[in-house]
């Protein structure tokens, strides 16, 4: 089957972002980032004014960060807690991006919110330590923590958040279609390598 | 870092034992299976002629199989048990085979034993557990137990055999530079995207 619906799961740090980017620029699909679907999911019917009212999320600070915090953020919802709550926001907007046709979609667990959908195709993207840590700081500056201290904190943080909501383990192959290691196979040769199945698919 | 030393680990059934044939085919270098492997490992001087003469293995069963069997295969050689000891011909064999020049390995963890070489490009190949019971009854045959079960064994023993040798988790992507799923990527098409990465090294 064509494969248009392309989500983007990675490691922080990878490139896997700009894969993204790259491959719906390739296809000329809409790109749909962690911003994006948080934004689309806050204008959407489900949007948790609730959460925002009661002020339980600090100023400034992402909405979606408390559906990622590791454990245990006040606040209870319908019986949910807001991290439960949160979640299945941001599935109900995947979802419906999907639905309105061929997209890129990056992070928020999406190979495992549109893991039935025939017409999806999941990539994974990793890359070494080394090559990671020489990108955030190219990227996002030196802070105080090492490099290495950050991404291992990233990497703990999103296994625990996507063994928690999906019950899979994060970052075995067989949930996807193809993992491409970006620190031996180049991120622009990753996006290439994407949008050529993409293409190839029926 | 020219890459030519290829490993190619995968799922049975997935047809990745096609695409290292493929691969090598392509490329114009040896391709070593489980079979041959043995063999090289057997005429080298480590070839384990205790077992052999201690007949501790069944006539026309492979050598090896006793190296990857579950648990408890009984016999002791130099304070090793005979899985053990086999475990360290069969790496010894590889890293002499890569010491050799460009190849194609399938199988026997080699992904593992050769990770700290630099000209080492690491594959997974992997597919949907229909994709594979299709492909054994296609190829194997049918058998009293149902395809699936006897994927999902031969799933376990290998997961099992690579933790226990290895210290790490079977199929987890971080520890290849590609892992490609057959079922939606096709195994022509696993063989010429690894045989492009390989050739763009440098």
């Amino acid at each position: 089957m064509k494969k248009n619906i392309i989500t983007i799961s990675r490691q922080f740090g990878s490139g896997g972002r700009t894969v993204g980017r790259l491959v719906a620029e390739k296809l000329g699909i809409p790109f749909y980032d962690k911003e994006l679907v948080e934004q689309i999911a806050l204008e959407s019917g489900f949007a948790p004014k609730y959460v925002e009212e009661n002020g339980e999320h600090a100023p400034g600070k992402s909405l979606f960060s408390y559906a990622f915090a590791p454990q245990g953020v006040p606040g209870v919802m319908n019986g949910l807690s807001t991290a439960d709550f949160l979640w299945q926001v941001q599935c109900g907007a995947i979802l419906q991006l999907a639905d309105q046709g061929p997209c890129v979609i990056v992070g928020r667990n999406a190979d495992y919110i549109l893991k039935n959908r025939k017409d999806a195709f999941h990539a994974f993207i990793h890359a070494d330590m080394a090559f990671r840590a020489d990108r955030i700081v190219r990227l996002y500056g030196e802070s105080e923590k090492s490099p290495e201290t950050r991404l291992q904190e990233k990497d703990k943080r999103r296994k625990v958040n996507y063994q928690h909501y999906t019950g899979r383990v994060w970052g075995a192959a067989e949930n996807y279609d193809i993992c491409l290691n970006t620190a031996t196979v180049g991120v622009e040769e990753a996006a290439e390598i994407i949008t050529n199945l993409v293409n190839a698919s029926k």
